[in-house]
């Protein structure tokens, strides 16, 4: 055993070493073993654990939804918000039955809650700006958004918090996203723009026009990440990019979920490349931008199901499969251990 | 709620009619709504229960790995049974840590093993005949391993169990369930031979061209699914076919594993199409024959996660995810409870 392996290409080496006694034919766990290396590699360990997984779901209002782009009325964000704090939301169920303790942060949804004991009130507005007028946050807002998500990861891992699950709520967050993502890549607006909870082709077409017309207004570069998160994305959307970062200079896995949480993955790999090596891509959601979005990035997700839910329902199911990782890397017995002859 | 349904097309409809008033879009959970129409559909109920789910790893040994057709000898087999029963193989982690009993059947493993509390005593030889000379089985063995396999299954459901994960160990049985497979489908012999637990290129030849041998040899009629059985088949290939029907019989979920258990409900299927009802085909694994299987049998995988190692390892990990198909259709709020609004 290993402690305080500080040299990353040493613990690598030693972690497939690990993995290669174990008594299966060499590769047969698949991407369980890239996801047994790639623990190791995030805690800097031979034995990685999983303490107290934790999904987050970021709640955020947007001032977008005045151009009805989406399928719900914007009072659905708030009354998601309460749906989770009574346990009826798919999130609750399937935090529960795959083993997530489950939060809820208040980044900027317009309703004003009550305390509650799953509730991390970190309102930062009611609502952000319609951006097809206006820059949905101020700079201070926006800088404000990265550092709450910061400040609430800070205070899990000293609770021992070690796994992240980053999930969201935001009526009109997949136009957010989708600007946010058109913005940075130089993928056709098509390919960023899809139905959300459930667009006809009209309402499809306006969303794209909407976007268009921003687009054009505000006009971000796209080596701006700043200025597009600013600009388009959600108070929620940046305190999840905040989260993330502090996730990997703590030595945090992050979960990703869907569509919105990938986008906000995708500022914060451009403020800093690493973070990628701490998240895990749950899976690609049924959303059109994200099986885009995920090979713009070039990064596999573990499950394809079909999700186009949000609230980090993917990242709730990806949790079995990071427990199996880990655990056949602590638990599985060797060639040598076990007995067993190896290859003739 | 309903008791005692038996008009398959009305329960259909209460399920979807339960899933679609759930607070979330419309088909949003994807794949899992799917499998929870699935789950009530083979428990003829609206709220299907998930009891005692137990995955059963059977072994056999197979007579044609003295053709050279695997890169592991054959006394692998015994030793992974041993490892399987002191706790250290991918199996037992992977069983524990997704919530499955395990049980291990010795179907037909050359050695004799004691007494041991998870294993199942149902040794039909020690091991089957090669198929390269003489047929695999006879045909009263072949009827006794289907009949042992119902019978297996006839004890859990008395205990309790509802939900069965089929897994299988057997050095030699990537072979039989190719030749099994190309017995009975119209697929050239190239989509159905794989490397095994890791034949290099020569290997690979050398097993096509003993399959190839055998089928010219032996000439069974792509209708005769006892005969391909009975001719190319292992005892656990057997056992697990006849558990599977009665699986079906019995309102049991089956939960397919890989390639080796996918030709098992190929087979299984022929003799009562109704079975694959019952089966949910856990994952796609890496060995070659098993994409194309599962294309001809027309079912779609849930997870694809590159595993190629038998042992029932893909199926212990989809439990999670019945879990949470079940999870969501009893336990989700509707939008009427909630109250959440609906669509604009």
């Amino acid at each position: 055993m290993m402690n305080g392996i500080t040299e990353p290409q040493k613990l690598r080496e030693n972690l497939l070493r690990k993995i290669d006694h174990k008594t299966k034919p060499l590769g047969a766990l698949g991407k369980l073993e890239e996801l047994a290396l790639k623990m190791g590699v995030i805690q800097r360990s031979l034995s990685p654990t999983i303490q107290s997984p934790t999904l987050i779901v970021f709640a955020g209002d947007h001032g977008v939804t005045e151009e009805k782009v989406s399928s719900y009325p914007k009072e659905v964000t708030a009354q998601m918000v309460y749906n989770f704090l009574g346990g009826g939301a798919a999130i609750n169920v399937l935090a529960k039955v795959n083993g997530w303790e489950l939060k809820v942060v208040d980044a900027g949804v317009d309703h004003d809650f009550p305390d509650h004991a799953q509730l991390i009130r970190r309102k930062i507005r009611l609502g952000t700006r319609n951006f097809a007028q206006d820059p949905a946050m101020t700079r201070e807002e926006c800088e404000e958004g990265l550092e709450k998500g910061a400040a609430i990861i800070r205070d899990l891992h000293d609770q021992g918090v070690n796994v992240i699950g980053f999930g969201e709520m935001g009526i009109g967050n997949t136009t957010a996203a989708a600007a946010i993502m058109a913005s940075l890549t130089d993928l056709p607006l098509e390919q960023c723009v899809g139905r959300g909870t459930g667009l006809d082709d009209i309402g499809l077409a306006r969303k794209q026009k909407v976007i268009r017309l921003a687009l054009d207004k505000h006009k971000i570069s796209t080596c701006d990440e700043f200025g597009a998160l600013q600009t388009f994305g959600g108070y929620e959307i940046a305190m999840m990019c905040g989260g993330m970062i502090e996730c990997a200079h703590r030595g945090m896995a992050v979960v990703v979920d869907g569509f919105i949480v990938s986008t906000a993955a995708l500022v914060a790999s451009r403020m800093e490349p690493e973070i990628l090596d701490a998240c895990i891509f749950a899976h690609q959601s049924g959303e059109m931008g994200h099986e885009h979005l995920l090979a713009f990035m070039n990064v596999q997700p573990l499950l394809n199901l079909g999700l186009r839910l949000g609230e980090g329902s993917g990242a709730a199911l990806a949790l079995p499969l990071l427990k199996s990782a880990v655990g056949f890397l602590n638990d599985m017995a060797s060639f040598e251990s076990a007995g067993v002859s190896g290859k003739i």
